[in-house]
């Protein structure tokens, strides 16, 4: 029977267990909404990496002008590199055409944990229809929400319970079962609970552990954006064995 | 301020980090229903075992008569014990005055895991109230959902949400704030779309990951009397250094 898993935190599977799934990396505030931002703001593709250096070090075979160097440590921007982490940054005007080499900690990490996958997508509020659209078919889906430093955060396991709701709803529609796992129902139940309104939406998310961290950072005009349903009509997706993120429109 | 958080496996959490705070370990499909069973029938105390040799020498220490080896291995009874792990084994007639030496997987781990709390309780839905009653007070709550085989399990979720509930109500009546996790947010909600009754809560238990493994063995009537709220009025509580499970009566 087609499944759909929804896992709390990457370390709640293994990248094996991933294997042959489509899978949707979460991380709502604020790693995936930013990616998604940045390609709908016209970047050519954006380079995940794990480490800081590493990230230097791509950006410096890439021929000059063609690259920014953008991401985050603890919330806030990494010396030396041209923009944050907030989705605010990522204007047409500053990464229009360019290359993205992107790094931070909770969202770069659970791409890698994704590794194995048939397919990665990259999934937030911003662009969660876009996302539904992507997975139609997929016999084995798994919601993979990032977290913040181990932690399960709301708002990653809001997106897992709305898209699941979503693709339960598209399913139902079409006569097709589909097997959802107990972290499923659960999310799925965490979405009921909150509905669908922006404003319900907007308040869980300045609750949630990785929205109290921000708005210490005054950084709340971010939450307000993630908030937002489907701004974006366009699903990231990591493409393997590049490990570059490029739009899929469908 | 006060807290309440909950950990949808032991593996979110370290033993470390429940140093100081009052644990409930919850394994409701069927270690922490069993034990609270088992105490309300008369046993005197119930000592757990991570190990089914390690159980067999607890036992072989104590006296002939007073002592019955009980639990399971992947939902079935273990060679040359008593009894196996079903509530309903547990009657006055087979443990009262006994001393139980008792042995689950998940259950047992995850009162191991909460070893450097406070206090530490068995919940179930079978002792909800009995639980609130003991929690009264206590600045810092950490619900332990013992989940199955590192997978989380909505039946412990959904008690952990009802507890946080509970609490929550308990706190506005005497107009105390408590600070509630993402974690325990989710599992209030999960608990609200639900709700109280305990018909939808034998449907989420039948078709929750271990209430699935039970039905399969054909212990269907296991899970209809892990759905009751209430029937015991007493928190099974494991004291420290004795390592022994005594029934507590508020």
């Amino acid at each position: 029977m087609p499944s759909l898993n929804v896992h709390f935190l990457p370390a709640l599977t293994t990248p094996e267990a991933l294997t042959g799934s489509a899978v949707v990396v979460i991380d709502v505030l604020r790693a995936t909404t930013t990616i998604a931002t940045a390609l709908a703001a016209g970047a050519r593709k954006v380079i995940p990496c794990q480490e800081v250096e590493e990230a230097r070090e791509v950006a410096a075979k890439l021929p000059a002008g063609s690259v920014l160097l953008g991401g985050e440590r603890a919330g806030t921007p990494i010396a030396g590199f041209d923009l944050g982490n907030s989705p605010l940054e990522y204007t047409p005007a500053r990464v229009a055409g360019k290359t993205l080499v992107f790094t931070t900690t909770n969202g770069t990490r659970a791409l890698r944990h994704a590794r194995l996958a048939k397919a990665i997508f990259c999934g937030a509020f911003v662009n969660l229809s876009a996302i539904a659209d992507h997975l139609r078919g997929e016999p084995r889906i798994d919601l993979l929400c990032a977290g913040t430093d181990g932690q399960v955060t709301a708002e990653d396991v809001l997106f897992a319970g709305m898209l699941a709701n979503r693709i339960a709803s598209l399913d139902q529609r079409r006569g097709r079962k589909r097997d959802f796992g107990d972290a499923a129902a659960i999310a799925m139940a965490f979405h009921e609970s909150v509905g669908s309104s922006e404003r319900s939406r907007f308040r869980v998310l300045c609750e949630s552990l990785g929205g109290r961290n921000l708005i210490e950072l005054g950084m709340t005009p971010d939450i307000r954006y993630a908030a937002q349903l489907n701004r974006h009509r366009l699903a990231p997706e990591l493409l393997t064995p590049s490990g570059h993120i490029v739009a899929s429109r469908s």
